[in-house]
């Protein structure tokens, strides 16, 4: 069964839930073209959470998707935040700022009252990144209506999460921009491309299988459903379209030959994400030992991000990208939804 | 234009070479099936090599391909070889034998005299890993009639590739078993996966392009060719079959769970390879700094490999694999072609 069977929806594609760079415009906007849009909640406090659904209700019966983080948030550590901020001082004093407080988690994993929210909204779908919520959550948000995707990294992950009550599985090829969803073991050495994760997953488990990871226009969309793919999800490609909120900084990144340079950086959040190698990461190397833990390192680097895109400087900011940027282009989303699905026929 | 048309050969698919674990045989088989077979020169004296090459000429008029690295062996460094052994001498005493003598680099980068021998077999393929080899030895195996194709993992390698003479590139994702050939930019984080490496090279050279990593059945030879190859190379999957000279402990790997865990690992070349993740690599880690230059770090490892093969243990064996071994089987490598070319139609 394809995804566009699955949900009953003309196209079988998922615009990829891109925390801090989209909202409900692009979900809208790739929904409205006949694709799953995504709506990013982990960075959303619950009245925007519900200001933005009360937008997507201009979707009518059309469905979207609705993603959340399901980490565990880690006990405050002030020490090691502090040894963080310590460490990050030099550019502190540069840029002429403070460090900031150490607090603020900066994401707030799912949890009762957005699970609420959610069965207020009834999505169609709602996705979840790094597992999934405890299971009285899981089960009301099943309850209600929406079906249950989550990210898999590794073919034990997949057989996981079916195992635990996913609905789908969505198979995040090391090449995908953002976040990994990687959960179960927490080894990057462990993490496998599209080309041999896919057919993996879809031959371990039962549930439909989406693909993620360096599919950037119609010839990778084919691709992936020759791999056996119910469909695709795609982020890094509707990066530099209208209905995106990138910044200036990051639109220059992704338009630019940097590009072709991403790695996995723990810098800007505290876990492994898919990012353009900027400066802070050459500098301090994108993984040390030092990150606080996901989320607790978001806070230290935001005022400086915010001092540096300020003087149109991309030196702190988290530059999100796949490993194939190849299909950014700055045109309406529901266009590159069209240019995708070429490669569904 | 396809691999099969460049060639004048039935089938777009090259068996990948693979020093150590094959020899004519495989070659042959793949050959007499319709695709390209190949054989690796690196591990071979000269002496060895035209004995493979006289075995060939069984094919007649059927092409080959025949493998060489073309690394820059580095100077003698007896320092790093004692603290490296230093660093092994526990499991030296654990099997009971002494340190080899630090000498022998295990492999020899394509020379002069390797060039004289490929000259007078005219092999239709020449391929190379590491880069290229000096500009007077590729004129010299261009001139004598045989194509010349090179391996890219970034597509920076893939324009100096096709810049520097080459007629074709092999894209070598992420996912492929073995040695990465990577040689311009040495760090890891910047290798692609295959999902995106191939189509940003197919985009990038005018030459035609291989897809090489997770590559697995017919299916993955479908989706490699929908992403713009001209033709695929696949390794992982022929090592189990009847051809190849894979050892028992390989084998039995390859069979198992265990070769799901795959990591890059320098212990036993010096230079970074996929291998399933066996004792040695869990205990030192994949990658350690002490390891010496490639290939001086072979010998160090060789002694002990083979005292522990002896007993039927894989705890120092390279145990090379890509991230999908899926498509293993213990069948005759006609065979496997047979099923890997459906995906060609």
């Amino acid at each position: 069964m394809t995804l566009a069977q699955w949900l009953d929806i003309p196209l079988s594609i998922i615009q990829a839930p891109m925390a801090g760079v989209q909202g409900s415009r692009l979900a809208i906007a790739v929904s409205q073209a006949g694709a799953l849009g995504s709506l990013p909640a982990a960075m959303l406090s619950p009245s925007l959470l519900q200001q933005e659904l009360t937008a997507l209700q201009v979707l009518g019966d059309k469905p979207y998707n609705l993603n959340f983080f399901c980490h565990q948030t880690p006990a405050d550590n002030p020490t090691a935040l502090a040894d963080w901020q310590a460490r990050l001082l030099p550019y502190y004093q540069e840029l002429g700022i403070s460090p900031p407080p150490a607090t603020g988690a900066g994401r707030m994993p799912f949890n009762q009252e957005m699970a609420d929210i959610v069965c207020r909204y009834r999505p169609a779908v709602v996705s979840f990144h790094f597992g999934l919520p405890a299971p009285h959550l899981l089960q009301q948000v099943k309850a209600c209506g929406s079906k249950v995707l989550s990210s898999a990294t590794t073919v034990a992950e997949a057989r996981w999460l079916a195992a635990n009550g996913a609905d789908g599985i969505i198979a995040q090829g090391l090449e995908a921009g953002g976040h990994r969803g990687l959960f179960l073991d927490m080894e990057l050495e462990q993490q496998l491309g599209t080309f041999a994760l896919l057919p993996q997953i879809v031959a371990a488990v039962k549930l439909p299988v989406i693909a993620a990871g360096g599919i950037a226009d119609a010839d990778g969309v084919a691709a992936a459903m020759r791999l056996g793919a119910a469909g695709v999800q795609v982020g890094t490609a509707y990066l530099l379209c209208d209905e995106a909120n990138t910044s200036a900084v990051h639109r220059a990144a992704l338009a630019s030959p940097q590009a072709a340079h991403t790695a996995l950086t723990t810098l800007f959040t505290g876990r492994p994400a898919r990012g353009i190698v900027n400066r802070l990461m050459r500098e301090l190397g994108p993984r040390p030992a030092a990150v606080p833990a996901f989320p607790l390192a978001t806070a230290a680097i935001a005022p400086l991000r915010a001092a540096a895109e300020a003087q149109g400087c991309d030196d702190f900011s988290p530059l999100w990208c796949g490993q194939n940027a190849s299909g950014c282009q700055p045109i309406a989303a529901g266009e590159l939804t069209r240019q995708l699905a070429a490669g569904l026929l």
